[in-house]
């Protein structure tokens, strides 16, 4: 399929990623019914994203093979899995669809009485420091970002190996996203995605968007690792390596 | 099979989606135990909704195609995958079964002391503004179910494309659904599903069944667009695209 | 592979289900970190009954069908996908297992100083009325368990005939049971089980005991009606059905 | 693949068990948003637990088998589907892998204003009697570890049985992971793997430390038997027994 028509599915993706993982939390985190707090909190949020990976990964793996994430397009480049000539058009893409599915999140937000962007992490934007929901500092959210992006692009290397059970991937890949939100959403709110980090923080004001820089530059980092450490030791098969699922 | 049994089975579904996500918002969203509560919360509202379509399609999928959900009808039709001819016994059998479900709901629901219909969405009926479980504005929930059907359809057509994993597009849709409420439940309750908003809302009395017309026409106009979108966008293979699961 | 044989893996298979499940409840469903409830809940009771049935499918499918209940081995009789001479053995098996089940419950739980068998439903007991979690009616508990065990039998006999996906069958019913669970666990803290019902109340007193009865009668009256209209309505190929899983 | 990388595997994968299921109980179990805990809970935590087994049974299922966990290791030994030279080399890289695996816990954690390595159970560690969640005896906790690895091990022998759907395996065993997690953290915050015993113990501290013992005897001993019922009890074709996944 041509670059133009894999690059919109990578950014209806991205969109669905942002959408859904960041707007479940800014929707939907904490809501009464009376005096409980019924909301879907940490475990709903951590859910919601991994299944806009997963219910992706199945409806345009075919088409785009599902990045979703420059971090991802860079580790699948450092594993030889995926051309350099189409890393800058993908992201593009990708960042695109990030900014899009924040401007959504904002039409349906702002329709609720009484809407303002507060908090330490308005619109479910990443931060370190003053910024971290939990406090953590500069240096355990770098440890974080760079330790979560080379397992999760592990689990995408591993399970989209040609010796890997065929049609898993999506599932493994998804549920994998949930898990490392499970584990560091109070220490960055959990990127792990660059352009995750961009979209919302385009909205958020200055203070959030003087903090991306660790969110491009970590989550690069640890993909960039993943790549070289999984084609190096675990020597894939490279005539037989399939694409994302 | 014959239209008459794939219409049975449209309406065996319908009633469990309703009677399964609905049934489970009413009796036990919200559950205590001594001075807690231990209720299910949206987490697993959201949760009980995409495992209704999830245990459906593997059930009745080589049956009906397992639509379950007018706007999904109308999606497939839009992206020719489903006859013009069969769109009408399949809403009417996806309605029959939407009201059997909400009136099983009614009976097991009115066996406990002190049931009454009552707060902005008694039985799980879907609103806006003043019936939104929020309180959002009537364009955020128009907004929010055009576009969660439009996502709904990308899943349900890209996971059922020829090209996409056999047998794990009951995983994709259930779960989409399931990400779909972990969204937008405090906006309208989520529909995405004219049936499962008409069913309830019959019992709910006339303030909630006049708010039903937004979930059908948003709901339809977001498939409509998904059907339009995925089949001029990214041409699947004709010849050999498959039914639904 | 012979009966004993069989039996042997339906009697660990329905204790898995039995300490899994009421285990769960009884041991996780409430437990507090400082003044914080961070028990599993509802949903937590309700995937682990789910879970059991979804590991057994996969880990003795292939060995005896993991039926682990007597209400489905009746269903699948009454589709004619088991024989009327192995209905005993392997009801025989379950309720064992299901005793088995609940003594290790009952000697985990009693390691815990001041452990009581206490409240409407001791050791996760099966109840209407005043055993009813939420005190709901005969009625409301008959209608509730009928109507879950045929949907359970349903979803069992469609994602186990041969023109369902291969493979997924554990998932759809395991997953199935966890829906019923998010649906019914206030009303009857749901059965649709004889052996699971049985079990536990043979440790937890002669008030819960009297009302096994109805946690026979319902659930094995919902499977048989589906037994009755799956063979009847959707017309398996009778040459080709397989084995549960 | 040649034993150095199969051990580099299974050290990785071990370091992810620890990391995710460990760092999310740490970092994650309880958080708070306002007057609200939306903390992941025990469900959280339990489901994080199972999804790094998922995750990285799809990753490197295909290089090392991966058993993540020294009774796994002995339980396919004692099945015959392991052989005995290589025993001590993955035991020993499993045990790096957690050490490594709670010395990143360690990291990220103390980035936290005020952090200190308090409470029954400091990182996620087991324990019995004084160091039991719940305060369960020993007997209790021994009787738990015992039959938890015992089912645990009967899960992974029989779905990855030649006989057993092929790929499912990872969610079978990861998702049995889960519901082991459900029922017993608060017994003995949930071992049946003595390598993830050990790891966060060595930073915990000399009490945590010197209950170790039974995390290693009690696993291992549930694994022996379930390996040799299987073997002994549901004859697997010897000729077609494939590896772990």
């Amino acid at each position: 399929m041509n670059l133009t028509k894999r690059c919109i599915a990578e950014a209806i993706g991205t969109m669905w990623l942002v959408l859904g993982g960041c707007g479940s939390a800014v929707l939907a985190a904490v809501f009464t019914a009376g005096e409980y707090n019924i909301g879907i909190g940490l475990v709903g949020v951590s859910l919601a994203f991994g299944l806009t990976v997963m219910t992706m990964a199945y409806a345009i793996g075919h088409i785009s093979g599902c990045h979703l994430n420059p971090a991802v397009s860079f580790g699948l480049w450092a594993c030889k899995r995926f051309p350099s000539s189409e890393l800058l058009p993908y992201i593009i893409a990708q960042v695109i669809g990030a900014i899009i599915g924040a401007g959504i999140i904002m039409i349906i937000a702002s329709g609720q009485a009484g809407f303002e962007l507060i908090g330490s992490n308005p619109l479910a934007t990443n931060g370190f420091g003053a910024h971290s929901p939990g406090g953590y500092s500069l240096i355990a959210c770098l440890v974080t970002e760079i330790v979560m992006t080379f397992m999760f692009l592990m689990i995408i290397l591993g399970a989209t190996d040609s010796r890997a059970p065929k049609g898993f991937a999506p599932i493994a890949i998804g549920l994998g996203l949930t898990l490392i939100h499970l584990i560091s959403i109070p220490v960055t709110n959990t990127s792990v995605n660059p352009a995750r980090s961009l979209g919302p923080a385009l909205f958020a004001g200055s203070a959030l968007l003087s903090q991306v820089w660790l969110f491009w530059v970590a989550p690069i980092l640890g993909a960039l690792l993943a790549g070289f450490v999984y084609n190096s030791v675990f020597e894939p098969n490279r005539d037989t390596v399939r694409e994302l699922t």
